[in-house]
């Protein structure tokens, strides 16, 4: 409680980058300013800022905030107590990060991306450290979900994680569902009224899920993986036929991040799923997320909310924010070791090839209607020792060369095997396109 | 670390109560002992029980667990860091946690009714103790929102708590809505397989529910709120009638506890409501719980899962006993307070009367048909200063004297000032039973 001989009177807070985030933890430390400081027991103040630009008009009354552009302006101060990096990218986050650990600060970060990428830098460094390390921003939002992996799944083995982590790709894949609008119509809508990046790819293409998945899979599964080995699939090929085909089907297609633990080890893969009807995450639609987790005696547990935005990002930093003062107050070492469990245990895990991954498969052929279409496609997919669970072929009337789409449901099958029937089937004469092929979740 | 000299070799933990709660402890100790160790950085282990039945059979190995039916036996024991009351009502459960938190052992609690009705004596000794107070369990199982109230909204003011929070009472509502079989026939069935208690008046009358609202509200609000001002109502009442008119409406009957901070000040309640298919909570089926939480900042967050049952239980329990081992090895008191502010900011708070709620009503009079009817009940809302935004009446020829039912929904209205109303209405001479009121949620 004090430093330097004095009493401590405030926890002094440096914030590095003042984005949509950054503003919105000033607004929201200015408008619950009287119940935070309930919760700590202490005034907490955002007191420096590091940013790109000094001159910038921002929307906050920041008058109370020294602003500088030189990082160590914060990092170099010892009255600093806590430390916000709302940077985002690599560098200078990364160097912002390690500092503010090695001096003994508390840090609390929303990055994502570093955390996904850099994670055998980082978390050894948050576990080294004297201060608390809070990173429930970089998953889900406002979405507690960190600190429910990393407690409330403290007494339980965790099975699979399931999750809708991108509030774009699922408000996307909900307009064209619920009103039969293409792709890149919704997309180009979407991207006018700010739902959507002017690149979107990052969002479309599975790459931000697949950052936020692998954050979560080292807290479920307790190691270390390479974000370089997850299957990434984005929902550009989704197609109006494809949802069509699912709702006669019972299901919704979402872009999920799922892992799970197998007999072959641990998957990790992000692609658009197909979500039976009666499952709970089959119901967020919109930009919300929600995120699915299977514990060993809990059961699923599945946490629905915003998943970005500056307000709910800001009350995740503030939620981190008020936990590194209760510590700080408490002038200790935090007890949370930041990956579940404790450093000496976090081993380098592998992640199962998406080829042996098994599931059950939804595989559109199109093709010229002709006499043997069916068996012959049949006919392979046994040879793959793939075993068929449904069938759905449209075309009332049979019209010789018509283009029309064959739909079969499989049983759980190898990816493999299904890769390799695809790339035979794909070379018959009467494919008027390539297989279309979505995973699905079990009923 | 060091406890009369010794190197501490694991976690000692005292269990009083080994019914369904404590057997699926025990076995989860068993089950995840490995993972558990890797969290804690320790193993931890039931060293002694106190139990009613020294005899009783159980179906767990307990070899390992030294049994008393003397309190003393884990009270007296310096040894025993963490005690898990798990035997639930008033007493010896009230003594027991006192005289554990006093001794400065760390407490996990499952006891809803004890933290509902004894909030005054129980969070203030928490408060003052030095070791750590968890009771993750006491509401929604193994869905983690105590947690989440205390640390993920630890930025936010709460607005609004809004939960299914007995599986029960939402298994019979889910079953009369899915299968139209009336209350009393699901209730019977339910009693056969298990799924209610041969006595089911805490679970159906709305009890259950009230004592977890209670305590969530004194997360929520920070303050102590009397159980008894609470406003309870149940679920018997509700006629297939009342579902169907509701599925017409666009809405799903749910038993919710719901809090909110209005001008009025905080409303407590729980009592069957409306809620509009659009809302999460309206997915949620058979004996599932799920609990949607608005804060200023985040939004709605929903946590979803079983809120019932030995593993879901369990499964809160040794969250709470892993993060009570993590306090232990950093040997200090836990720097997070039992509801959520310090302990000088809690203050008593009352609870909105029922009569000064505003909300929206469906009302459905059963009437004997006759010109006028409806003229009648319509003028003596009006003078009550009533709104009326849909009416239903379903007879389509008319046929004097016939029983049929005319059903308003009204706008946001002052419940005493419905009261009045239907207590005029029930007076006049057409009206061939009560009038029946259900509160809706907005749309």
């Amino acid at each position: 409680m004090y430093r330097d001989g004095n009493v401590k009177d405030c926890i002094r807070v440096g914030m590095f980058g003042m984005g949509v985030v950054g503003t919105g933890v000033v607004e929201l430390l200015q408008k619950n300013r009287e119940t935070i400081e309930k919760r700590v027991g202490m005034p907490v103040r955002i007191v420096k800022s590091v940013v790109a630009n000094k001159k910038k008009k921002r929307n906050v009354d920041i008058s109370s905030i020294a602003l500088s552009d030189d990082l160590s302006f914060i990092l170099d101060d010892p009255e600093i107590d806590i430390v916000l990096e709302l940077m985002g990218g690599i560098e200078p986050a990364e160097k912002v990060i390690l500092s503010a650990l090695k001096s003994g600060k508390s840090v609390v970060t929303a990055n994502k991306a570093l955390l996904a990428e850099r994670a055998r830098v980082i978390f050894p460094a948050a576990y080294d450290a004297r201060g608390h390390f809070g990173f429930e921003t970089s998953v889900g939002g406002g979405i507690p979900i960190i600190r429910t992996m990393r407690e409330g799944f403290a007494g339980d083995e965790i099975q699979e994680i399931s999750g809708i982590m991108n509030g774009t790709a699922n408000y996307i894949l909900s307009r064209m569902t619920a009103e039969g609008i293409p792709f890149h119509d919704v997309l180009k809508e979407a991207q006018k009224q700010g739902y959507a990046e002017t690149n979107p790819t990052f969002d479309i293409e599975g790459y931000d899920t697949a950052h936020k998945l692998i954050i979560l899979m080292h807290l479920a599964f307790s190691g270390y993986f390479d974000y370089q080995s997850l299957y990434v699939e984005g929902i550009a090929q989704i197609t109006l036929n494809d949802i069509e085909y699912a709702r006669e089907l019972g299901y919704q297609i979402k872009l999920l991040g799922k892992a799970r633990k197998t007999k072959q080890g641990i998957e990790g893969r992000v692609h658009p799923t197909m979500v039976p009807n009666t499952h709970m995450l089959a119901t967020v639609s919109g930009a919300f997320n929600a995120i699915s987790v299977h514990g060993n005696f809990v059961g699923p547990i599945m946490l629905h909310g915003s998943g970005a935005g500056a307000y709910p990002s800001a009350s995740a930093v503030v939620s981190d924010l008020v936990e590194a003062c209760r510590f700080q107050l408490y002038g200790q070492k935090t007890p949370l070791p930041p990956i579940s469990v404790q450093k000496k245990n976090l081993k380098s895990i592998p992640i199962v090839p998406i080829g042996d991954v098994e599931t059950e498969y939804y595989l559109r052929f199109p093709v010229k209607d002709k006499i043997g279409v069916l068996w012959q496609i049949a006919k392979i997919l046994s040879e793959n020792h793939i075993s068929i669970r449904f069938v759905i072929q449209r075309n009332a009337t049979y019209i010789p060369e018509k283009p029309v789409d064959v739909v079969i449901v499989t049983h759980t099958s190898v990816e493999k095997n299904v890769q390799n029937a695809i790339k035979a089937i794909d070379l018959l004469p009467f494919m008027t396109d390539k297989t279309k092929l979505i995973r699905m979740d079990p009923d």
